[in-house]
């Protein structure tokens, strides 16, 4: 029996990972970078387990697509959004910075700030050995820091304060590309290019990638700075 | 603070896994696939995080490196070898069968018997979503079936077994040649090519592989049929 529910679900259209926790004895849950496409998936796994959602975390304002907050709070209305003090949001939600503590049931949840990627990423601690790193440090790479305030010497700090963490810290990173889905710390310091380079290889490394924007970024940050709400339904609300 | 404390070395010379594994609360302990060359550093960290060593646990009798566990013992008497019931060995130790539990203060370990690799392979899934596939399950692959008793019939079936665990338990192997340290259930039903074989073809692949054997089968297996012991080291205790 296990004293941890820990389900992970992938969007396979952005290859996103949204992670359903839970302590089995209370029930109480949270519900980390969940989708909008997929909220239905969600409800529908939260009620098969019978789970009350205490909380909805966020990694971070997303680019790439609109979190399922929103939706998910009509659903459950007693959830509570949570993400960092640093995100430019009006919506109703509990301000997260560096040390703030959440827990569900005996699970706690530890936040660290992890600005890089952008500048209000978060990191999220689950029972002490299972590290959400959000678009932080993915499995063999980290986050882009080319948008949203990105910075590559902030990542580059945000890394060495990941990798310093036991090596049997579990790595779940909010994407992955290259169907994995967990790593551990021991792994990334061996097998994560990024996190052997001083900071002027890596910042250079970062500069080279030249990405193009993501495919939903004009839809997706506006909207997920209103919970997930596209701006036409709040338009329509009024 | 983490509800257990899961530590995994590795030994470099034979890319072999071993796992400390312990209650935070009762500071109960078991040790799982010990390496005889490395018993000091084992020895060193269970006394570094005060632990009460209970089980020595084994996935098999191993061709590839003789266990630590006659010398672990020599240092913490009241530590208990366990392994499979169908195991030949003649030294005192518990025996393990299919379902047979164990625990260390409040995490329990569940026995599966895992035929293939040799007869008597077991897999353990500890606290519930942390299974130690020992040399069943590897990442990506499986461990080979061509000495002691290996079976690809056999092992088909127990790696259906293991495959049809819920997606998030995570995969700790006994061995790993790639620099791979953890994998979870779902991400090796995405990329374990031998998970997605029929059984005739999974049978023709491992027939294929044509592999030299363990470098140190000789010594490997005598010494650990009698606990890690050397069989000269009993004849001169006698």
């Amino acid at each position: 029996m296990s004293r941890i529910i820990f389900e992970q679900f992938i969007d396979l259209e952005t290859s996103t990972y949204t992670f359903l926790i839970a302590d089995p004895k209370t029930r109480e849950a949270v519900l980390v970078d969940s989708v909008r496409e997929n909220v239905e998936s969600y409800k529908k796994r939260i009620q098969q387990l019978g789970l009350k959602l205490k909380y909805l975390l966020e990694t971070h304002v997303h680019a790439d697509h609109i979190t399922g907050n929103a939706l998910l709070q009509d659903a459950f209305p007693e959830a509570q959004v949570a993400l960092s003090e640093k995100a430019n949001v009006k919506f109703p939600h509990i301000s997260l910075k560096d040390g703030s503590a959440l827990s569900v049931g005996e699970i706690d949840i530890k936040t660290f700030e992890t600005p890089g990627h952008t500048s209000e990423s978060l990191c999220y601690l689950v029972d002490g050995n299972r590290l959400l790193t959000g678009d932080t440090l993915f499995i063999g790479s980290c986050g882009r820091t080319d948008f949203q305030a990105g910075d590559s010497k902030l990542m580059y700090q945000s890394l060495k304060r990941l990798a310093a963490l036991p090596g049997e810290t579990l790595v779940y990173p909010g994407h992955d590309y290259n169907k994995r889905w967990v790593s551990s710390i021991s792994e990334q310091l061996l097998s994560n290019p990024l996190l052997a380079m001083s900071e002027a290889e890596f910042v250079a490394e970062l500069e080279s990638w030249k990405l193009p924007p993501p495919r939903k970024i004009k839809e997706s940050v506006p909207a997920n700075l209103l919970n997930g709400h596209k701006p036409n339904e709040i338009a329509e609300s009024k």
